[in-house]
């Protein structure tokens, strides 16, 4: 009945930060498993590191988790059958999970056979999809986190702020399963938008 | 209360043609993984290539779907708790994807010590079936695709038409996890053909 | 109705012997994933290998289940949404077959960059925690497992009875990603525990 999680309903200052924090934080795990595993490496550092990344990334993620949360309260349908209580809690842990294990599965698969990897983790994106996406809005989401966030990481490799490693499998200077992890990440994100709005 | 998915239906043309181009891509995918990691290799090539896949593995896949399928809508029971409306496309995209993950994994697993590769692939074939399979007639669908899959390929491996790579673990000449494989197939297979039945 | 499974209720012998056996015989598939890649080596033989496992580990892990299971059914609430039936047996195989896989996987990240592994391990550790456990008296069990397991490798790693591998990231001589392995283990056999209380 509140009006925060209702249908055109938007998402306070608390729940935005709540999923920029997880966002960002998340971001910045991921992003070490492909620095590390030397699938990515910056090339300028005009910024401070925090962690393994330059401070743009864990910002760039953490406001895209918002944006997408917001996105998908504002414009979408709430269903009567979102989870409650607990079953919150526990709907964002495993999505979370999810994902970073998605992320850190992208990493693992560098020196892999091209297609092997690829294939992989788009099956594992797809079941992240296919186990959380509710309805068509928080596809999407997804969709429009893979349009944005494969977008801006081909403008940032073109420019030459960071590269992937040249045996990473690419397209248009960018891993080809890229799409599927932001795919993920976005549906996730829109689901954790839904279980903020609860919060407030 | 459609005859196309009551005990003793028929999957009709439309049901069969969908789920064998089903099975034939998704067995070009997952034999791509597995000819461009070296697991396997074709010896003889008298019919021409579709991918990376001479023509009668394709078709063999596409027809065994087909044949799973039919058999699980002729002779077992249609459980009342069949999803449905958009569900079944949900369920259909996890079963596709968790396969295929599997199919990938296999190819992944070369190189690494054997056990730890038949064990992983035997532990995901288990969550397959488990997450998947109704009923115990889509187990025994599992068991015939297991059975008649693997005998094929000892068959085929044993009259040099195509081979496992020498450090990949092999009984029989063929993949020690394949069973494993096969199994979560057949139990998808079947699986899929009730969702085909409830479209013609 | 039955006493077995009731609120402070206790396990038969029966029951424990179950869960034993099924600890013992994982514990004895995960180990010879450990020491086949090498990531752990046992230093000392007093006792005769039980296939590559030294007697003691299957005994440790076969009586932890049982403890485990036991402290479950004794101390936790009888959930009314149980699974019944046929549905019991399903469970049983998805998680014994989720914590062999996340066992092995533990074996085949040894190679891969340190964080990508830990990342890993700990995301799949959480999604079969949050896919499996529904009460918090089962992560409970899971802290409980956790806390003992490591302390014990902790205890005889440095006592020189066995050792990990130099290249496996480790944290007071034990692997960085021990804790998440026994938490999804202590989890499953709470888990397990209820189970095995329906049988007596």
């Amino acid at each position: 009945m509140s009006g925060a999680g209702a249908p055109g309903g938007r998402l306070g200052p608390g729940a935005l930060g709540a999923l920029f924090l997880v966002g960002a934080v998340g971001g910045l795990i991921g992003d070490m498993c492909h620095v590390v595993s030397g699938t990515t490496s910056y090339l300028e550092d005009p910024l401070p590191y925090v962690w393994r990344s330059q401070l743009w990334f864990p910002l760039m993620v953490g406001g895209g988790t918002a944006a997408l949360g917001w996105i998908r309260v504002r414009f979408g349908p709430v269903a009567d059958d979102e989870p409650v209580g607990g079953e919150t809690l526990r709907q964002a842990v495993l999505m979370v999970a999810a994902v970073l294990g998605l992320y850190a599965l992208t990493a693992l698969v560098r020196g892999e056979p091209d297609e092997v990897g690829i294939v992989l983790v788009y099956a594992v994106a797809a079941l992240i999809c296919g186990a959380f996406a509710r309805r068509p809005v928080d596809l999407a989401c997804g969709l429009i986190a893979a349009a944005f966030g494969v977008t801006t990481e081909i403008v940032l490799a073109a420019a030459d702020v960071f590269e992937y490693a040249r045996d990473v499998p690419q397209v248009a200077g960018v891993a080809a399963w890229l799409p599927g992890l932001y795919l993920a990440y976005g549906v996730v994100a829109a689901r954790l938008g839904m279980i903020a709005a609860r919060f407030g």
